[in-house]
């Protein structure tokens, strides 16, 4: 961390800045330049940060931050990239994993259905919602626990584990119960009492990326959950808001690789939020599987005409093949292979 | 709402369209141009777009929507607009209500030399946090019921009411006990269980504009408060997020009169955590005053150095005045009166 | 300017760094931390960051400038806030000046028509476009000489002197014949061969902020003018780019106080292009008075809804005397004096 | 067109929308809802759309376009895909066209250098800059004529026809001379007199999306060029402006299908330039190839630490194997083969 003074500043106002710091048990190193002085910080930097209000003191011009501000998800503290395993299914560098689904799960012929073509499109996990987050209150707000109980008797039958979202923390240990991996949504991705319950709830997360979270919020996201023990998160590109009406938001394609680089976390795309149509998904799967990402997860539907959430999105059977070719030829261009789907049946 | 055909559209697809939408019970009118056909839609809307899925039927170009998604909060439920009374004190048209206090309430001492300052400055109510959301999970995450005691105390020896921000649902009733107004923060705008909660509390509400939230979303994020019966709401902009790095955020100063005209709720304006700089403050105030804003909500402290959040941007003894004499000069020419603070002393 | 290095970074990498500062005639101040050094520069900087690309040296992890990169435009260069005098009328600290006409020259009538609107809004100067910047190739693109004629003729009639926007760097000579003060519009603020045509063109200069442009990178187009040797430059912030599509932009009201912060030119505010809404004009016009603006450029139109041009946004009779009342009376409670219009007739 | 009329606007205001429209030559279908009235148009809409200025008339709440404003880059105008030869080298749906060489022209060693780069990298076209914009007039603002030469001179030694930027309109005729293929710059993409001297000088040009332009305005931009009769036009999608900062800028891969979509023209993809950060060149150039783009365009040079321009993001010698083996191996997976570079030597 280096505090710059401004170029007005006093002596007497760089000595109140080390003063200060070194009460805080740190260290503090003055450069005096022609212009400006210049004081390099060492010690528990976090701390500082939190606690010294430094951008406050008199004479003080700008704060910069020299390290991240987050620990059990960097690089730093985990040299390798992580696999995670979601009952069994790796996501991870070596990997390319399709996870598709429903967004909603609606009944037990369309999820069943949902889930066939899932595992037509190349995929190992099977994603749908029980809980939806709706921006409008006239909505549908998904199944409730009825749909968990879809979810798992899917499972069951075609042997796909179950990612499903968690809206609210008081359903935290009822989703527990039924699925394989937890995801928390991009509306939620600072509902820090949310993060901090499925931190503590033992199964893999996924993590969505905020629409106007920087990438830095993101891995702080990530590390209130990785604080409650549970080092098992998935990173999910979602798309940010930006002016650009083309699409629903804009896939920040570049966040992949820089994710990976800052982060052991593996990182997936979500190609059918991102642009909210259908005729983007494919293009934008290729785009992510070819930038490097860990997986992505689609959105499918046997009937998206009728379906109550995200319909518009949905691929469809005659996409689904193409789908499963893309994710099949790409990998080994990157140096992944596609993960197997799981037996069907039951475990 | 209506229903933009495709170019290439069929007559039968255009029939489909009507169909479909007869059969939800709804009209349909037909109007066919020299490139495109056109239907307009009449019925229950909100059930329609939330359930028809227009967009995904065969040739259909676009959707758009022609009345406002809230019921409500918008002017057409409410022709006047609204007064909403925190303890006694009035937000609405004829008055303008200064709210003032510490970020973080982090000692009585503390708490009560910012309330004496809030008074100073003009203000009516005392804001002042007890539980914080940080992005950071090594920051200050606020005192939490020690806090509440702390406003409740300050509150019984200035008179003045208190506002304090709600973070997790499991604290609503907690914080309900202490507090006069209930405040929900930009990151937790689209908690739609917390919205829910605090909509049931029976105490007022403050709802901050998220970030990146649109200014329909703000008023959707509105009615699901509303839902729940408590339609004293009180809008909060606080700036959003944009390409410029100078200001920590970019006050929307435009968003106070538009959702003045779409809703009939109060709309505030905070001119501290936009800008997040002390010498933004003060201009601030007078161009949210100036737009026509029903009151401001400022940071005061009396350490701001030494504040253990957002310390930057606390106003400080010597802007207390001139905050004060803005507030009461300004006011008169947007036909307002500046709301007193109530008497000092328990109630 | 401080580069920081990487912690990785070795002794000899951190010893070349200073050797290339060092043999490009500057001076390099090294501050060894527990896990990082930094080092401080001092000497010709902007020189060192126009050419020694010392992001790309081996083992730096970051360059960050604690100085300006303008200079002639900058406080620095000119500690008292500039006025700006155009045909003898001022635009500075101590007055409001509004600025008022019609989007487009169309015809004679409708231009005297507006300008006494202008007079009855309390306008000083007239606006009026004989070159228009517009989206679309097949938009009416302006009269040419024949507006800037029918302007002179307007001006003559009534005794106000005209601001004009220029389009084209080949049009600045005939367009300076006839103008009092040259406008670059938004989209061509990073137009330099206009930027610096205008320059030298011998008249005063409106600088509009591009849509996207940081309020750094406005006033490094302001820059680009000033080293023509014309510093007769008046900026004019129009709102920017943002997500939020129920205004055309988004006014960024706080660029007003933070411009005049760092440069010593007058910053006027144009609240009918950033809302885009007639019904935003006033609100807007009182948040930029109250704000500290150095004045106001607002659209009138005898007759919108017939204009060739933004129409939607134009003031019409009804608001003009209000307008005048908002500039009369808020004007002295932000220490100015409205800028009176000169008299009628030839000069 | 759609107009969509208020709630509350009565019949005479309905009828005076439709005989507006009818005076102009157009058809007005009117269709009455339960709430309010649709009014569908037809004839000359882009002549309504400039000069009826609807949104003005009394009772008109909304104007919803239901085409596109561009024609003759519209596919509507051609359905096919056009490919576009840059003297001799393909640039279109079946091929994959790189384009290297250095951001800016410096000496004939390094230009030379970096032609041989860019062969080895798998480029077809050399690209380098003798005219630079700059958002700082300190900055280096390129060789001008003399790097002209420079490149013509490696051409004729390589045999890469060579792509270069114009900033001035007044260079337009020198740099023609000189050049293959004209580019115009991400700021200059809304300079319309550039964009009109660039489509009269007979070359194919390179546009560049502008930093915040939605894909409608850059396909209007290429309306300005394709209007004076040159439809030779390549897009460049090169990264939007958005709030995360951990890169440049962001690019916006979902505009490559898009504006594909949209346009008969091609689209390629700058990944030098949008992220700023030489590790992410190649991740971003697969996933631009994966995606459906017709073209790359990147950086390279030499010595990149001693670049005058852009040095950071330029790939170097290790780079250039990997980059060509990536446009080699993913083009046949998209459909198209790597375009051949011209054989060395005069031409």
């Amino acid at each position: 961390m280096v505090v710059v003074m401004a170029a007005e500043a006093t002596a007497s106002e760089v000595d109140h800045v080390v003063n200060v710091v070194q009460e805080a048990g740190g260290e503090a190193f003055v450069s005096r330049g022609e212009f400006a002085a210049i004081i390099g910080l060492s010690g528990d930097i976090e701390r500082f940060a939190a606690t010294l209000n430094l951008p406050s003191l008199p004479g003080v011009a700008d704060v910069v931050r020299t390290s991240v501000p987050y620990k059990l998800v960097s690089r730093e503290h985990r040299h390798e990239r992580s696999v995670i395993r979601v009952a069994g299914v790796p996501i991870g560098p070596d990997t390319l994993t399709v996870i598709a689904g429903p967004c909603a799960v609606e009944t037990p012929e369309q999820t069943l259905a949902a889930a066939r073509m899932a595992r037509a499109a190349g995929a190992s996990l099977l994603r749908g919602g029980a809980f939806k987050q709706r921006t409008s209150p006239y909505a549908f707000q998904g199944l409730g626990e009825v749909g968990l109980k879809i979810l798992a008797d899917v499972r069951a039958e075609t042997g796909l584990p179950v990612v499903t979202e968690v809206v609210d923390q008081r359903d935290v240990d009822l989703v527990t119960t039924y699925a394989d991996m937890l995801q928390v949504g991009a509306r939620n991705m600072q509902n820090f009492p949310l993060l901090q319950a499925v931190g503590a709830a033992g199964k893999p997360v996924m993590l969505k990326r905020g629409l106007s979270a920087t990438i830095e919020e993101w891995l702080m996201a990530a590390e209130y959950i990785a604080q409650r023990g549970n080092l098992d998160i998935v990173l999910c590109e979602r798309g940010i808001r930006t002016f650009e009406s083309a699409t629903r938001n804009t896939l920040d394609i570049s966040a992949v690789p820089i994710a990976q680089r800052l982060s052991h976390l593996p990182v997936i795309v979500d190609p059918s939020h991102s642009g909210g149509r259908r005729d983007l998904v494919l293009p934008l799967s290729r785009a992510a599987i070819a930038v490097g990402a860990d997986g992505i997860i689609v959105d499918v539907h046997p009937h998206p005409e009728t379906a109550r959430c995200d319909g518009p999105q949905a691929l469809i059977e005659q996409d689904l093949r193409e789908l499963a070719s893309v994710a099949h030829h790409l990998s080994p261009l990157v140096g992944r292979t596609l993960t197997p789907a799981p037996a069907p049946g039951p475990r």
